[in-house]
């Protein structure tokens, strides 16, 4: 199956149907955070550098670096923050901006084969991101919806996605640098939300056969026990055929629910890294565990 | 879609594939209760009536009940801990056991349609049970494995699961009235477990237009965080297309993932239940935060 390789100088990581789900840590982004947005502008990176550094140790396989702040010379302080994350972890990145030149920037400063995020399906968007994505051997999220907005339908998300794919070919971009991201709704103000985005996972796996990612917490935006939300769309995502997500490492329950959902589909083998994480230190020498599950399995 | 009804007296439940998650409570069953088995075999069922009246609070839509009690006269004791239960409550029962005269004590004197717990594909099993679906207009779980034992290939087990639809229609027995168990493995001892569930689950769904049971924390057996990974499972199959399961409803973290499957299937109108559950008390007024919610759904 397909396979999107993203590296850094020391650090490879694989995204694909087969391999364990890819954790892209979501914390190193000004948007709604005041106080990071206010560091940054003035070139304090102290924030960042804890976010680059506990988002890692949490378990975060890569880090998406967004430094988008109203007014702010943003090519710039992305290119900086690039540099300072690279300097500070071994994890490759996620590049993410809205702004062409602040991508340019930052790929062409990063060490490695970064993720760009992102391409939209509209033509402007298309052939502006798209030579950059060929120029640097980078790979890239698209996201699904074009010039007529965000469908509801997911029919059409999945048409916008293969337009991008076909887009893509044509520039030299093979679909294994194609991530896509489905566009996940809040359930709580689209009650068919989880429903399209599981569809529309399945037909990107099966039909188009690329990798996807999501930003997973905007699904239990406005409602209580957001994390308990996240983790079952989380489960329910990867058994749809998502295999990443950009969220944040710190909140042990999605990252438990991640876990799980690996356990589940034999991508944690002989469940290692879920009795590594769960197993209470007295059960650590009951080697003889294995065996009993063996025995006792019908 | 393919509607189950199962009923008592004063409550209906529907197992569906746009129907909530019907939750089966699997409390009172004396397989490994070394007390509870003692007390139901001397006529003590103060354990039965407090298990029963337990689960229905916690939110179980119907109530599985087994009285395997070994050298113990199990047919005369499941007929009397099914008429107790349902003397004290007002769901719709399951009646569990592998004995067909039980299955039959049980069927004299239940009391509304219920779901009977279970059959095989073996042929002499389905001469022996299906006349007794049909003469009592029950409806049945079908087990999918066979004389050949527990195939670990999905598709193998879909066609014992096909078989016994059919045959069942031969009895006159619609496929509405068979809620398949598609037998889950314990995951620490065969990694393949849940995608091969997965897998069967879809089949179930889309090819047979069946409705499915399992008994849910059995594919963590052995491994530590059980409930976790039972919650990761339970998502995994809702997604996949499991409508209901026998399990714990006690136990609040399977129950919030069977919650938020709901809400991400669109099973949860508005939220409502979700909200009812986890909203804190101080959110109570706001009733402004759905208005919100759509405003900024984008």
């Amino acid at each position: 199956m397909t396979d999107t390789v993203i590296s850094s100088p020391k650090k490879e990581v694989v995204i694909g149907f087969d391999r364990p789900f890819c954790i892209i840590g979501e914390r190193i982004n000004p948007t709604g955070r005041k106080r990071l947005a206010a560091e940054m502008a003035e070139g304090n990176f102290a924030t960042v550098e804890a976010d680059a550094i506990a988002q890692v140790e949490a378990g975060a396989h890569m880090l998406d670096v967004n430094a988008g702040i109203p007014l702010a010379d943003e090519p710039a302080i992305l290119a900086r923050t690039i540099q300072l994350v690279q300097s500070l972890v071994d994890v490759p990145l996620s590049i993410d901006s809205s702004i062409v030149a602040a991508l340019e920037a930052g790929l062409a400063v990063y060490q490695g084969k970064p993720l760009v995020n992102s391409v939209t399906g509209e033509d402007e968007r298309l052939e502006s991101v798209l030579p950059l994505i060929k120029k640097y051997g980078a790979a890239v999220v698209a996201i699904s919806n074009d010039e007529t907005g965000i469908s509801e339908d997911p029919d059409v998300r999945f048409l916008v996605a293969k337009k991008i794919v076909e887009r893509a070919a044509d520039h030299g971009i093979p679909r294994s640098d194609i991530v896509v991201d489905p566009l996940v709704m809040p359930i709580g103000a689209l009650g068919q939300a989880g429903n399209s985005a599981f569809r529309l996972l399945r037909r990107l796996k099966e039909e188009l056969q690329v990798n996807s990612t999501c930003g997973a917490s905007n699904v239990s935006f406005g409602l209580p026990n957001r994390h308990g939300l996240n983790g079952a769309f989380l489960c329910m995502a990867a058994a749809s055929g998502m295999t990443s997500a950009i969220m944040n490492p710190l909140h042990s329950e999605e990252m438990a629910a991640i876990m799980g959902s690996d356990v589940m589909m034999g991508k944690d083998r002989d469940c290692r890294r879920w009795l590594a994480k769960f197993r209470e230190p007295g059960q650590e020498g009951a080697g003889g565990a294995r065996g009993d599950r063996r025995r006792r399995r019908a």
